[in-house]
């Protein structure tokens, strides 16, 4: 796995991306008007419903989530979300889902998702999970197929698929249409314009003496 | 399928019991401490939490939902949640997951949930899936394995697996740590104590006439 | 009283009828800015609001809960909103009002508002109100005048006006400027479009059948 | 009417008052437990809850507004609210309401609710209400009965019974449990501690010039 | 100090004044297009945004504070906001700053913020603040260079300069994009319109009878 | 400076750390009663309140922010922030303040706050300041004293100072009375426990190839 696949693909998976405890809806449905801000250009907290008049069943129903994405050889996962793009129903639920894919020994590295929690179930293979709160204490475990685990708000966290020869399947629910991902290290290093060299002040030298320091 | 089935497991559904655009969390994690209801006979707006200095990976994790709910034969459906008891990590974290397991040709009948939107993903199966909206609206699509559906917060909704063979699996994600169930009908009719007289006047033939005079 | 009549008369309220713990407001007032969806076809999360230098006194007043609708002789109630339609001023508020007049031994049968508690007071005659909880158990009150009732969110209840002469008047405060409304039964007999036979399970003889089973 | 005798009276108002948009509910209901704070000293953000296995039909119900408090010959009017105290019920569901009684010719003076809007319906009577806004822009109507009025979150404001001869009766809704009151003049003025002689700068001859500079 | 200057200076206040506990975001920022506005009538419950792909990193930057507003002789004191008008970048992220300069002797007279709690800190000179909660009960404090103080949602405070050469200086953060400030007693005596005279009942008398009744 | 004493003076810092759009008060303030933990292990979402009746001024004012914490030479910067612990009165009040000193040439490296968006203002020195969306877009921005910058909720941002000789002084709001924060790339090399060797896969190696592969 080369890890400058993973920034491009994070990137990728971000233009998905996406919202918390979002605010509650004032009527039934506001199936989302995504070409009023391509065309129009109208943009706001969320974004504008069609006429409820126009609204059918199929606004409330996607396929998104049948098929993995591609997984690269390099990159080793996909995450496919529904959003207000494939699913425009889902705008003003508060909830969002996502299928994983992963795969053998390969790892969803450290994010974070700014807008939501989220709850995972294992559907296949076997996976270590864990997550890291604010006091920097880690959380792990081994999860079985049927098993589920949250993670915390905004709290960094991973996947990691112990099995080497079997492809992982995920399915997560969060608590946002658009829950965001931010990526831990690759957001510090790999933004799409260099980060002035003053901040990029962790070189190799510290991530090695870093775990040593901390008895690694 | 006898209905009268339908009302005892939907009692004991809801004992599990359940919530919407929950209150955002104040920290972390506030990992349920569910024995300072039972035991010290503490209850509040949600649940309080235990001492975080005892968490453990553990209090994140179930396997709640690796293994189908009993079906009675006679009711056709099972219903399991990842609640605050089964995983205690999910308290204040504003969603909650559930598997649903569907008999061939069972349904599960008409419910809404007061304090969450629901998406639903078919795992397995043939399913029917609608809602109502609040101007009588109906809403319904087909959904082949792999496919989501739409909820919106608090509306009617129903899943009857269309295939004459094989049992049908859901997962669903839903916008409250404990969302609630409410049947339709059997809210009306099969409360613990008797409905009153006067409020029990949708009678039989009420019914057939609703469905003449409606064009049915 | 029958019943078919009570769908219709249901349609006609929730054309008013409309949102729980709303969005915060983010001004002073938002008053409806109703033409923008009527002409310019806008719709979002609620609705936008006129320019506030064209506000005046009159958008926070309102006339339309002084007398009451139309009731039917069929039908035995009314119930009318204040709506951002006929008072702007509620817009982003947070809350709405109604009155509710009830022929003599007459019934607003059980329903649910999936965005709003309420708290009604009674006015005029002799009520007997109450609602359903999610474990299914009943609550009951018999009111007389200036007695007040919490039907809690989300939750079906129902108002039964006991006085065989007099016809019952109700003022309730509830908690969206759009709370909606669904009738239990008739949610599922009677929407627009016929219900799948699949889901039209509880058939006449269900209902007696169900009663029997819980001691009716 | 003097206004000593309405700081005394607001005072035991407050004593009563309580929030704007409550946080959602996690459960149905959570009915207060007022005697956790008196006995056992427990204070929360909102108050606990009962065993809901102890709940029973009358804690949603109450008769605290069907008759006005009293009025003294000073005073000139009355606010009765249902809270938690007469109404347990009522916790966590986000709104309340009051009944006011205003003698002929009596003044409710300029106040604010910090947590709450308010839609008021009067019922008997003849009232001149209104409100300022944060840009001082005053709307004020004339409302007969059955006529309402929206003060919007917050803002100041009154009402006066014009007519010289009858009480008036007003009924209002408030989007708070809990929604506090505060006197404009009579805050800044009748504090029980002294207000500092630096802070009480707006003396008999400020208020006449005010008026002057601004054309009154 | 003449009052009379600090009913103009209000005005010029709140016309930056704006909002509580805010929605949440949908997104990652919503950089205000004030424009929609101003050119093309577009209000909403907050502001729309600018095409995201044209958000720049001086959207998120302001020199607003950097210098003391204008203190006018008469009037001593000047609030400066971040708004989303020198602050676009500000738009839903639910907080605001402020700068407060305030004469030797001078006052912050007493006022409210409808939607947000405060939390301000002294950077220079000597303050007196304090705050009324809703059972009148006055808090104050005084304040030294570093001192913080919170002044809880919508209750009404004030700043005195207690220093006779100093000017002294503060910075507040508000929990809303908009907070909005309604004063005391200008408010009530001090509208656009002139208040009706019915409700001008506080005159000059009641005033030191005010006082004199509560022991002052 | 040495990377280490990052870590571990971050894990000072989040031991105050902690929480977003906070849950709305219910009353005027619930003054933090920090001993309801440690001494009767009562936990909840926030923490509960003192009796009423025993609030003091003293509660709503803190000199904590008064001083520089402690700048270790090889740390170069010290953040503090009022707390419950330090100020009791902020409880429930939805925002809270900090003072960040940093060293001439020294860093706050990047990292986010997962329940809070941040303004900040430069009061001495000169900064470099940025934050990363979740589309990996850099916005940087250089501040002179006076000058605001808004951190988005939940994204990663920095601070860095660009005089050779002066300490930077920054003063910050935040949008929760518990923001929390999360260092980017020591969470995920320097928790408590050692982060599983599969998780640890950006090597020395793969940090130079992303940024080259990034054309860094």
């Amino acid at each position: 796995m080369e890890t400058n696949t993973i920034l491009f693909s994070m990137s990728l998976l971000v233009v998905l991306g996406l919202a918390g405890s979002d605010p509650d809806p004032l009527q039934d449905y506001c199936v989302a008007d995504t070409k009023k801000a391509t065309k129009e250009n109208f943009y706001c907290n969320g974004v504008p419903c069609i006429n409820p008049n126009n609204v059918e069943s199929t606004h409330f129903a996607t396929s998104a989530l049948s098929k993995p994405g591609k997984i690269s050889i390099m990159f080793g996962f996909n995450v496919t979300l529904t959003t207000i793009f494939n699913l425009p129903g889902l705008n003003t639920q508060g909830l969002t889902m996502a299928r994983i894919d992963i795969d053998a020994n390969s790892l969803v590295p450290p994010h974070s998702h700014p807008r939501a929690s989220e709850v995972a179930i294992l559907l296949k293979g076997s996976l270590l999970v864990g997550f890291i709160d604010t006091s920097n204490h880690l959380f792990t475990q081994n999860l079985q197929p049927g098993d589920c685990f949250v993670f915390p708000k905004g709290l960094i966290h991973f996947l990691y698929n112990t099995d080497s020869n079997e492809q992982a399947l995920v399915v997560s629910g969060l608590s946002s249409q658009n829950p965001g991902v931010q990526m831990a290290s690759p957001a510090a290093f790999g933004t799409k314009q260099n980060m002035p060299d003053e901040v990029f002040q962790i070189n190799d030298q510290d991530v090695t003496r870093i775990r040593t320091n901390l008895g690694g």
